[in-house]
C-alpha cells in the first residue's frame, strides 16, 4: 500500500517547529509493515497545499494530510481539500452542534471564526475530535483516500491511533497479498561504516527476503535489517536468521539492538559483574563520566572520575609519578597507564579507566599529531591494556571517538572477563 | 526564490530518526529571507529519488538534497541524480586522490565502496567536504541548481553553511525586488519562557517591523527577533532598536546572540579574566566539565575537575570534613560549600564551583525531594556564594539545569567582580 503523509505549516519549513507528527505515524505504520513513501512539507500558502494534494492523491492509495484545520486566518486547508476534490464546502451539522455545546460549556458563544471548523469538502466522512475541535475528515479523490487531521501533536496522535490506523488495518487485511515486514537495528562500536559494509554484505545473497542497509551516528555504526515476507511468521524468521548470520560475523562488535545505547550497555555490564569504576579523563574532559552518569544508578558503580589536564592534577589525583611525565610527556602510554592504575588505586575500585591524547585544534607533536589518544584500563588482578588510536575529525569528534574506544576497553573485559563473585 | 528541499533515507520515513537538517537549513535561509517552499522526505528506494528530484527542479530553482551519498550499497542518490540529468557518472579525480590521501592516512587502502564517493554526474561542480569524505557537487537541470550533500547532520552543516549558503546568498544580491530581513536570537539562561514572554511582548507594539519570537531549547530559552523592510538598511536599523529594548529589559539574563554558546562565553569570560576554575561536581557526574572542556583552548583556565558521587571522594578530593557530611547529609548547603572551597585548595585556583543534589529517578528527602541542588562558588577574596534550587523534570533535565545554574554563579562572579590584573 502506497501512503505518503502531507503537514502543512509555515512553522515547518522555517525552521520553527520540527515535524514530530510524521515520525510518529511513520513509527506506526512501519509496525503495521508500511513504509511510507514520501512525506512532504508546505507552507501556509493555498496554491502550495492544493498542489501537493493533487499529486499526492495522484501517487498514492492512502495520503494523511495534517495542519490547517484551526480557527485562525492562516488554517484554510479544508478549503484546499474541496478544490483538489472539486467539491463545494458544506457545513457538517453535527460537528457545529458539537462546537457550539463545546463553546456553551466554556460559558462562550460560538464565533464565526470557531465556526468554521464545521466546514468539510462536500461528501467527506465526518470524525469527532475526542480531545480537541477540529475532526477529522477523509475525503476520496481518483482511487486514493486522503485523511485530514489537525496538527497539534496531542489531536493528531489520538486521532490517528483511535481512527486512521484501524481503518488502514482493515484495509490491509482486504488485500490478500500484502508484505508483511519485520525489523532489527544492530548497533557496533568501533568499526567503521566501510568495514562493516564490506564484511556484512556478501551475507545479503543468502537472505534475499532481507534488506541490509547502515546508517552512521558517530561514534556508532549501525546495520539495519529489514525482512519482508507474505507473512510475519516468515518475515520473523527471515530476519531472525540474517540477524543471527550478522552477529556470528561481527562479534563482539555489536553492543546492542534497537533502543539500546552504547552507555546503558556500557553499566549494565558493570551492574551485572558487581564491579566499580574510577576515571581518569585528560582530552575527553569529563565526556565519560558525563555519558556514564546519565544513566540513572550510575552511582551504584562510578566512585570517582577526574578531570586532569594539568600534569599537577596528574599527579595529584591520579598517582602519575613526575618522572614518567618529564620522560615520556602527558601523552603517552606510560602515562596513560600509570593513570589508569593509579585512579584504580585511589578509588579502590574493580576498574581504572584512563584517557590521554591530543583533542586539538591545537597541539600534538610529530610522532602523536592532533588526534592521537591513549587509553588504558587497569584491572583489580588482570594486566593493564593500554591502546593507541589515531582519530581523524574536529575536537567534538576526537572526543567522542575517544571516549568510546576507553569505553570499549572496558566493554571487551567486561564480557570476557570472568565476572565478581 | 523557490526553494526547495529533498531528504532521502529510509530512517526518515519509518519514523526511526527525525529529520533535523531540514529545520537547521530553513532557519538559515528564513535569515536570509527566503521561506522554503516545500520539503520532501523519500525512503532509499531508487525510483522515488529519481522522481522527486525531476518533480523538484521542475518547481523549484534551488534543491537542496541530502543523504545517500555515503560508501554503502543503499547509498545511490549521485546515481539517481545522474539519472534525472540525463548524463553519465564520473570519477571525481580530486575526490579520489583525497579519498586515497584520507585511508592512507588511516593506515588502510582504499576499498571500491569507498571509492564510489568519487562518482558524480558528469559536469557538475564538485566542493570538498571539510569533515568528512562524501564531497558536495552540484548539478544544473531546467534552469535549477541542485546542491547534493551527505545526510551526516556535522557534515551537512558545514557544508550548508560553508558552501551552499554563500551560493544562495550571491544568487539573492542579483534579484532587486526583495523583502529585506534582518534577524537577531537572543539567549538566555535562567528566565522561563512564560516570563520571558511577559516581559519582552509588551515591547513589540513600539516595533511594528519586527516580530518577536519566543524558543525554548533547554536549558535556554530564546528570543528570535526579525525585522522586515524593504531595504537592508531599514531592517537592520529597526532591528538594531528593538534589540536594544530587550536587551535593556532582560539584563545580564541575555548571555549572548546569534551562535554563541553558553559554555563558550563562560570560557572566553575565564580566560579574559586569566582566571582558574576546579569542579566537583555530583549530580552533574562530569556534566559541567565535559560542557567547558568541548570549547577548545579549555585547558588554559581547567585546571582539574572531579565527579564525587561517593562520601569518600568528596572527602578525598574536595576535602569535605566527615563531620559536615554525617550532620547534613551529601545534599545539603554546608556540604557544597565545603565541596566549592575544598576543591578550590585543592587545585590552587581563582574559583572553586560545585554541585550537590539528588538528579532522580530515586533518591532525596521530604525535604529536599529529587530535582533538589545545591551550587556553591568559592572564589579567590570573596565570599563563597550557595544557592538552592527545585529542577522539575527527568535525570536528564535536572542534570542539565543543575549545570547551568551552576555556572550562572560563575558567570555572573566574572561579570560583576573585578578582573585580575
Amino acid at each position: 500500500m502506497r501512503v505518503e503523509l502531507l503537514c502543512t505549516g509555515d512553522e515547518l519549513v522555517t525552521g520553527l517547529t520540527p515535524d514530530t507528527n510524521s515520525p510518529y505515524l511513520e513509527a506506526r505504520l512501519f509496525e503495521l509493515g508500511i513504509k511510507v513513501t514520501r512525506v512532504v512539507l508546505v507552507g501556509d500558502v493555498r496554491e502550495d497545499i492544493s498542489r501537493a494534494l493533487c499529486e499526492a492523491a495522484a501517487r498514492a492509495e492512502v495520503v494523511i494530510v495534517s495542519g490547517g484545520l484551526g480557527p485562525t486566518s492562516d488554517d484554510f486547508t479544508a478549503e484546499c481539500a474541496a478544490k483538489a476534490a472539486g467539491v463545494p464546502l458544506v457545513e457538517d451539522a453535527r460537528t457545529l452542534q458539537f462546537l457550539r455545546e463545546r463553546a456553551a460549556k466554556r460559558g462562550r458563544e460560538l464565533t464565526p471564526n470557531v465556526a468554521r471548523m464545521a466546514l468539510v469538502p462536500e461528501g467527506s466522512e465526518v470524525v469527532p475530535n475526542p480531545v480537541g475541535a477540529a475532526p477529522l475528515f477523509i475525503v476520496r479523490m481518483d482511487g486514493c483516500r486522503l485523511f485530514f487531521l489537525p496538527g497539534v501533536p496531542r489531536e493528531y496522535r489520538a486521532l490517528v491511533d483511535g481512527e486512521v490506523l484501524p481503518r488502514v488495518r482493515t484495509e490491509l487485511e482486504k488485500q490478500s497479498e500484502r508484505t508483511h515486514r519485520a525489523f532489527r537495528l544492530l548497533r557496533t562500536v568501533g568499526i567503521p561504516e566501510s568495514v562493516l559494509d564490506a564484511r556484512v554484505a556478501p551475507l545479503a545473497a543468502a537472505h534475499p527476503r532481507v534488506v541490509f542497509g547502515f546508517r552512521t551516528h558517530a561514534p556508532e555504526n549501525q546495520l539495519k535489517l529489514m525482512a519482508e515476507a507474505p507473512s510475519q511468521a516468515e518475515a520473523e524468521a527471515a530476519l531472525a536468521a540474517a540477524e543471527s548470520a550478522a552477529r556470528a560475523e561481527l562479534g563482539l562488535a555489536v553492543y546492542g539492538a534497537d533502543g539500546d545505547t552504547y552507555t546503558g550497555v556500557v553499566a549494565r555490564l558493570l551492574t551485572e559483574a558487581r564491579a566499580t569504576l574510577a576515571l581518569a579523563e585528560s582530552c575527553t574532559g569529563g565526556l565519560i563520566a558525563s555519558q556514564l552518569t546519565a544513566v540513572p544508578g550510575a552511582s551504584s558503580f562510578l566512585i570517582g572520575g577526574t578531570v586532569v589536564y594539568t600534569e599537577q592534577m596528574k599527579m595529584a589525583w591520579a598517582g602519575v609519578p613526575a618522572e614518567l611525565l618529564e620522560r615520556h610527556g602527558a601523552v603517552s602510554s606510560p602515562v596513560a597507564v600509570a593513570m589508569a592504575e593509579g585512579i584504580r588505586a585511589a578509588c579502590k575500585t574493580t576498574h581504572g579507566l584512563s584517557v590521554t591524547g591530543f583533542a586539538g585544534p591545537t597541539g600534538g607533536t610529530a610522532e602523536d599529531p592532533v588526534g592521537t589518544v591513549y587509553c588504558a584500563l587497569a584491572t583489580e588482578g588482570a594486566p593493564t591494556r593500554c591502546e593507541r588510536f589515531s582519530i581523524s575529525g574536529d575536537r567534538e569528534l576526537v572526543r567522542l571517538f575517544a571516549a568510546s574506544y576507553a569505553l570499549e576497553l572496558l566493554r571487551e573485559r567486561l564480557l570476557t572477563a570472568p565476572s565478581a563473585p
